[in-house]
């Protein structure tokens, strides 16, 4: 699946059909996301990439909207440093669940990203160290309506590009 | 270009040829953005997309690392809600970038993210409202060494997925 496909095709997926991923398929995955760039080269993310039911379904209580969670077939959290100390930490995370989900997407496999408003809850749960911060989860999966791989894109969807573009200045 | 291969061969351009980008790539690059996924749809940006050399030239000094886009066929100007108010602005601001520079390596157009340290400053070039702010901005253009294009990754360019990935929990 080319680049321009992957973009204009993925959606957000909420519900995952009950279906294991191949161990291979969630190292593509983990993969994209380790190679994505950030500030300075800094990496500036641990990956716990989650399959255990249990966890899964208590992480999915750490957010409001996070409840996909416990349907994932796998779970990704994006543990970072202190993400207030600097914009690119929640910005490079951005770049690399991008990564993340695109691949997965060319794989066939569904994903979501899901806030994690409780993060010393969720610290409890994955047990990381005091210094590192979860701010967001990606749920993965194969969709539990296929069809909405090969959907054509919402209408209304996105805002137009006349409503967010500006030439050179605002 | 497959999505497997955008990730494994995209590498940050900081150099670039002389040569303007076409006008429909541009708008691939921006309606890569535009399509990106983020917190609930709020779509927490705004694009200045930038081909003014003189204005280019003024926003590369807003940042210590910035210089790059003086040199640049396109800067993007990523402008979003205050960034200090949810942890999300700037990771959806990350997943927009990522979708955009992907989409440009595609094409065969190299990238690199700036940060713009001098807020204030970029708001008095680029002219946006007060409720506005700007932390990243995007160079894009024809990489000066096209053999980038095509070179292998770098060796330990990143770390190893041993060294990021913990399984269920830390």
């Amino acid at each position: 699946m080319d680049v321009s496909e992957a973009i204009r095709t993925k959606r957000a997926i909420r519900q995952f059909q009950q279906t294991p991923l191949k161990n291979d398929d969630i190292l593509v995955i983990l993969n994209a996301g380790r190679r994505a760039q950030s500030s300075k080269n800094s990496q500036p993310w641990q990956f716990i990439a989650i399959t255990d039911k249990p966890i899964l379904l208590a992480l999915s209580k750490c957010g409001q909207w996070a409840n996909h969670l416990a349907g994932a077939a796998l779970g990704v959290a994006i543990v970072t440093p202190n993400p207030t100390e600097k914009f690119q930490t929640m910005f490079d995370a951005g770049q690399a669940a991008a990564y993340m989900q695109l691949a997965a997407w060319e794989l066939g496999i569904g994903s979501c990203p899901a806030s994690i408003y409780e993060d010393e809850k969720a610290r409890h749960i994955l047990r990381f160290p005091e210094e590192w911060f979860l701010r967001i989860a990606l749920s993965f999966g194969y969709p539990l309506n296929e069809n909405e791989l090969i959907s054509p894109p919402r209408k209304l969807g996105r805002k137009k590009i006349d409503e967010i573009v500006h030439w050179n200045s605002w």
